[in-house]
């Protein structure tokens, strides 16, 4: 078929309906080159105020998805389930529930992104062990996956090339939150895995990148809805992100809480999504056994064992599983103390979360370097009470100077009141396919 | 001030309102080229789609105009006033119109553009005159325009360079009709002359880039609005081009039929739209003398002398202008004939400036070449008697593979019936500041 750049850029702007050929045209033309950036830019502003109906966004999901390699594992003899998160402040689920779901018996092909603005990225946390690479070939990925069931890696250059470009592309053009275009750049890298089931934690609330629940609602059922129709079995978790998750933000400090989940301890909070995602996971994989196996299979030790085996295969030193204390620590700490006595009634995921990119734990740019070692304790999370002079948090930091300028609006995260405010279930609701 | 990119695509893709400041940035850091072609087709499709209130088009208008030099005239003691059309088939009216105008003591600083699409450009036109040249530099264009109170030159380097940029990334994003995005182009042209009044020929019809009556009026304001609040008296006609203007489409045809209207003879409708709007501008100049003054200009031979003195200060050979059969004709000459008897009841103007575009005479990209000799003589317009076997057109062209192309479309834009159509009035309506 023979289309033209400026057509297909025409119809959507006048609220036309692009056919499949003429999507799958325009993706590969823009991943060769032949359609340019000013185009696709264009085409991205259209598609954000007129959208995509299900059945463009179906097809805009498999245009992208084919751009490049798709895994095929159905060699592997095992149910092969993924978890992704849209990104919270202090989210390192994936940490400790992807070596629980796959000691289980669940091969998890977990491919992963780096943080960017207020949230961390799995690869950066998991890069803060001495050694471990996450940057593995298709040969290599495979051969993880098959000897342990798990593979934790970076997006290769030949998988879903088209968003890569894409993405980069919408960052510089204010196109990101539009939620077809979020929901078929995140579906596309998942279906590439050569997925079974795969399940979509939706973050809403001050910390999430979609704050109200309508919309995290609309992301949630549009994702579904594409894995549905591409074969995948997909459920959608909507979950409260309007505080940091446990009490550890930055990359070498989520490691060591995520560690402690898997030796039996952690957060409250960390361990009941770990263990409720476990389930749907293992529901996914038709593996049986529930929230009584994810404790025994932690009890055991064998979800730590895990990690440790996968932590050796890709490089790692797998001593700072075995010591977390030697993990990276920069140099200085100071604290936020409470201005009053009461009860915490705001501990903003949002604001923590800048603060903490800003002191060098996460990336505003996508070229900016992580530092590992710094990060954010929180020592009091909503409902707590607190007396005057007692830390909220301990901070870590390697510069004086970014430390000046986050102090005073880092301390404004917390608001303490006279009464304890009721809290709010962390999962919201689940959505998936009637 | 300090902006990016990135923020001020978000306002207008989120329905709010750029300041002035915000929009001289924009423009000036795009002429620069730190603001990339990615994100300025962005910004144009959230124009596009969601508008500029009238401040915002004050103030792209004027960052425009002021991204390069703009002219000073107001040493010339003379009115200065120009005429610019939206662009119709067959349209020539500025080749007698501003000789004549000029030869009445008008001086006409006149800025033009190059064939797009279906329609001709003044340029082409002109150039078909051998040695004639529209390329200027400012220092010369003002000795012209002080010899002769007349130039008819091209937009030269130093000239809102913004909108040379911008114009050519609106035409490969599907960007270009959008009635703010056209109005400040080419208002902010237009402003760049040094002009004391402006009138805008605004066509609508089958050969108008804007084809319905009320776009066509939207644009007269918004167009009328601007030059008024920069301190340019602005009229608008809008005037009908269902049907090509005159009998000749194509450049050197439309020089031919030109300079019949500067001997006094020429087709009704083009001497008819030339002194109404010679009118317009003589009352713009605050000139006396109206039709009865163009009329005795035209018949003592001075509009025509004008024509010849302009055409020898820019380089041209005046003896194409006392022989114009001197002037190039293309070597193949074909008919399109009547089938039946009747009146013709359309023809086309659309499908006919589309035909001679393809046949040579214009462009469908800015880098394809003209052929100055390929033209189409409409020999039955509008509401004529025709019986079968009578020439419709005379066809001139070059390359008989074209023209084996061209045939059977440019058939149908005449329509023959039964009985004669009404002949609507030419000009429309006039649109001024209140």
């Amino acid at each position: 078929m023979a289309f033209t750049a400026v057509e297909l850029i025409e119809i959507k702007r006048d609220k036309g309906t692009l056919s499949p050929e003429a999507i799958d045209w325009l993706i590969q033309s823009y991943t060769e080159g032949s359609v340019t950036d000013y185009q696709m830019s264009a085409m991205a502003m259209a598609i954000f105020l007129n959208g995509l109906d299900p059945g463009e966004l179906a097809a805009w999901t498999s245009a992208m998805l084919h751009s490049g390699e798709v895994l095929d594992f159905s060699d592997i003899p095992l149910p092969k389930v993924d978890k992704h998160s849209t990104g919270g402040v202090g989210d390192k689920i994936s940490i400790p529930l992807q070596p629980l779901v796959a000691a289980c018996g669940v091969a998890v092909p977990m491919i992963s992104g780096r943080g960017l603005g207020h949230t961390g990225g799995t690869l950066d946390k998991l890069e803060t062990i001495p050694g471990f690479t996450t940057a593995l070939d298709p040969q290599r990925f495979r051969e993880v996956l098959v000897g342990h069931g798990l593979v934790l890696a970076g997006q290769s250059e030949t998988l879903v090339p088209a968003d890569r470009k894409l993405y980069a592309l919408r960052d510089a053009t204010a196109t990101v939150p539009s939620i077809p275009l979020i929901s078929s750049s995140i579906m596309s890298k998942k279906l590439a895995e050569g997925l079974d089931g795969l399940l979509l934690d939706v973050k809403t609330g001050s910390g999430a990148f979609k704050r109200d629940l309508e919309t995290a609602r609309e992301l949630a059922r549009t994702m579904v809805g594409i894995g549905t129709v591409n074969g995948v079995h997909t459920v959608a978790l909507i979950t409260r992100m309007d505080q940091p998750l446990g009490r550890e933000v930055g990359n070498a400090n989520e490691i060591r809480e995520s560690i402690e989940v898997l030796n039996g301890g952690g957060p409250e909070d960390v361990v009941e999504l770990t263990l409720a995602f476990g389930e749907v996971m293992l529901d996914l994989a038709g593996v049986g056994g529930g929230r009584e196996r994810l404790l025994e299979t932690i009890a055991s030790g064998a979800a730590l064992q895990k990690l440790v085996d996968v932590v050796v295969s890709q490089g790692g030193d797998p001593s700072v599983i075995h010591d977390p204390s030697l993990l990276a620590t920069a140099p200085h700490e100071e604290m936020i103390e409470a201005g009053r006595d009461g009860y915490v009634v705001q501990c903003h995921a949002f604001i923590i979360g800048t603060a903490a990119t800003r002191l060098g734990a996460g990336r505003e740019r996508k070229e900016d370097v992580v530092d590992p070692g710094v990060g954010i304790t929180v020592a009091a999370k909503l409902g707590e009470k607190v007396v005057r002079g007692q830390p909220l948090a301990r901070v870590r930091f390697s510069d004086p100077d970014l430390w000046a300028a986050q102090r005073e609006g880092l301390g404004k995260a917390w608001v303490i009141g006279d009464t304890a405010p009721e809290i709010e279930a962390l999962i919201v609701e689940r959505v998936e396919a009637p």
